[in-house]
């Protein structure tokens, strides 16, 4: 498999069950990456070489999962100036609304891409790290476009069901 | 200048004084644009001939701003698979709540790629998106790392200022 | 039966366990109804298509449920002057405040007439789609006086059981 | 002028200026109103008398405004089986919040087709009011249409305009 | 057992688990009380009724709950001068926020008495409604007296219990 | 004027604008009352002297306001039997919210009876002392309901002004 | 072991388990503490007395953890000078909100250092605790210094495991 | 003047009013202090820096206040083991929700001690950094005594005047 574009990173492996529609995601559109566990508060240096060394290992775009105080993207974004995905993991409490907003609310100069809490967040920070990517690729642009057309297709084969299931 | 390849959209000709600040830092990294007020709402179908017609224009990157119940920037997600990147827009009830919960929980597959509510949003609305040119230009690459020092350097400046004002 | 005056859409097949009371309650009050699986960002061409034929298919109220950045009832309204009923779908993070607001918060000129979040929202769907029928409908006029009584006489039985239950 | 169909509510006449734009639009679509002050606390016998004569008065729809615990449009739809469309009013504290919730979170059975609060509310509180009207009548139904296209031509011109008064 | 001096009347059946603690409490205070299901969207008839009388059956306090749009406690008050207490009852969705909210932010002139929503709601609506009583009786002022202190005791009990079972 | 049978108590001297209702009303209703500033933070001493001999100073009813981390009105009730009235103080940031739920939210067995923040509050802070009192007053029963027709005539007077101002 | 420097209160015996982190962090630091349950609310006297002698009882810090309208950190804070950390606990309803709110927006001059609400808040209060010991203790400082290393130890392990299950 | 042993630092410049409050504080507790402008994102080398040499020049205690996104008492507590007090500043959008819940929601291991948004919060930074340097300091535990009681003495002085003002 080619050289990893992407770097996905969790601030804790108790976020690794959110990340499986990312990880999944990425195979599907083939689009190779590396994974690690790195917390912008436990290990904040190792947070900081993995941003500043981020463009020399040739990754073109982070995915950050965090929670709770979710400083993790915004770390990396402070210090790399490749666009950093931000995707807000569901806590127990406060429904990761405090998830979101600790990722999404960043000063001016330090943008986080930040992409939706629960549902389909995961697959969503996939997707736009291949979005992002294919600004350069038409073969991942062809590749998005399939996906796009598969993601159409399944909505009408639902339909399809549920027009059956349901008499009106 | 060079052909646009970033396209700003806003839903609302209302929320042009909160675009001040993308369009002043996009100018300021250089980048072209072009500037439309589209409503998903109001004028739908240019909403899906814009999004439709985008990558055949020669846009790479999409800022849709928009508030309240702020459907453009995922509108025209649905129509094209270039990175959408979505600006709520601040509204005068609910805080910009609404703004920036219809802009960022997008179903899987159609990821909008939103900043911050108020503050630094339309800063980092233009700087995403200039990262995410810069993701194949070396070019761009450099003045973001330019314009990021430029960022860290006017920090020490306030530092040295506020020091003098406030004595310990 | 009838032809169908009422169109029940969801934005994705996961929200036909929400549908079922509106179903009941349709089939309770004697309106025909059709069902179709269409999403706002996964299929937009056949979420268009469908709005801009409602009219002429003899529809004359359209039920859009949807859940998180809930922008299916808003697309369709935008292509038909129908009145249009969205209902939030209940999601798994934010407790369904985001599908509350994506639904409702709609610039001027394009209302999304919404139900309730969770609990009675769902009946209450349907109930408002016939309410809007029975305007030229005294048939359905007296079916809705007899369900309002209906649903009082619940209430009178339940408190009969209670106060047998409870003694003060 | 001809009998009025809509009936104008408001919980008190603090609410008058929220509903300028829904008398504006009204008039705009040419469909004649009532305007009357009940408040569902202080005139709660008016408010019954209101809601149980409102059929026989010739009343098509009404439009209840009111804030904070807003259940003027809750208890008018709890005495007749007319479309009640309920307006939050944006309050003095929390945003408007509890006016949201207390409008739209009715029980099953008694529905309040509910619009956004603030912003564009207003104005869709007469729309959707005509919306209905319109299910059988195709002479409001033309109206809305030019309505429709007239509000998708004003956004044009402003987009023409913001192009002007921004360069790229 | 004495004439009922206290009224606890609820929206709907299911929220009679969240009034145990309400009935438990007024009983082992020793204050009778009457309980009913009244709706005031679904029986608004019966609530207007049952405030009108409620002072002349010699009721001296209202204990209401309800949950969502929860406008039952508001309509009785709206229709007697007896102090009416409001027990915001939890939702499925919104964490009883709407619930809240609908019974607390009532008009100038029209109070409701709220007591918290979820935990000690329920045993607080009938302690308050007991103190009520207490300003006219001195006999119910010792029972409450002889109530706080077991309250007191409680906890002293408790505290030794949790010294036992941890060691610092 | 009678012995003070209300105390009127405020967290902070800054809370006295927000209770100018509060004394107005119990002025209008003729009811006497005594004011104080404590502290539950600032002056706990104060608040628990004062808690303690509110009985026997014959005071009936305690109202306190309070805003922020508001637990004065939790701590005068943890220390007397008679019913406390909660009025949250609106704040500057977070809306109020924080004094809504801090004076709410009460543990089992001390209820604060809490009336609305912002609007009617302060209003209905007064009204509810009143409601308490005149269960054991014909006096102030009396005076109660023609307040209550009061407010009604109020309505139906500002309901003709308003028919004059708006045409439909 | 030596004498308690850290006095572990809560407001109820119920929030016993939350505290289980809190308890396990302090004896793996080697700091020994007391542990008591005292309500704001229900034993008002105890909280006083507790506060009033916590310094002279040789307690360095506080910790105080209270659900709902959690007053207790408060309180003790109105009666001591010294530090007074609050945990605040989860509540059924509105997701710790209330908890959070209550305990952190206290008046100027009474602080409490409030820790999060879920998660990581349990923990944190032990730690913050012996961080404000360890400002006068070298000794403390090094098993901080430890502590952290460990924290970021496990986060490498961690991260190897990850690395080893998913593969890009 | 003594060597500062409490670090204030500020994410902005923008912040230096909000902090008002706390510089007058610590100069009225004669507790000499540094002011430093640095900003987590803008300058995160700095923010490193200055976290890792605070313990070698003689800070105690650090002060950190940020917005929106507020990570900066995050990020330096990451990387000391000092306390480390967490002001959230008031934001433009989302009324300080987003810098409470980004400062106060850190996970276990590296807490933030977080004060109010809003109202008292900058006050009580300064007074909390006093409290956990007198936990070594019996001359700051005789100024903090005065401090509280002269806080007290305030009190009773504002609750003459308003006795003065108001005639109940």
């Amino acid at each position: 498999m080619a050289k990893p574009r992407v770097a996905v990173v969790m601030g804790s492996d108790s976020d690794l069950p959110e990340l499986e529609d990312t990880f999944q995601t990425l195979r599907a559109l083939g689009v190779s990456f590396t994974v690690d566990v790195i917390s912008a508060h436990r290990t904040p240096k190792a947070a900081h070489k993995f941003a500043e060394t981020a463009e020399e290992k040739g990754y073109k775009v982070i995915i950050a999962a965090s929670g709770g105080a979710a400083h993790l993207p915004g770390v990396l974004a402070s210090l790399t100036t490749l666009p950093v995905i931000g995707l807000p993991v569901t806590t127990s409490s406060l429904e990761g609304m405090d998830s979101l907003l600790s990722t999404v609310q960043m000063p001016g100069g330090v943008p986080v891409a930040t992409v939706g809490v629960g549902g389909g967040g995961a697959t969503n920070a996939a997707v736009l790290a291949v979005q992002i990517l294919a600004t350069s690729s038409s073969a991942l642009r062809k590749k998005l476009a399939a996906f796009k057309q598969e993601l159409g297709r399944a909505v009408f084969e639902k339909s399809k069901q549920v027009k059956k299931e349901v008499s009106g």
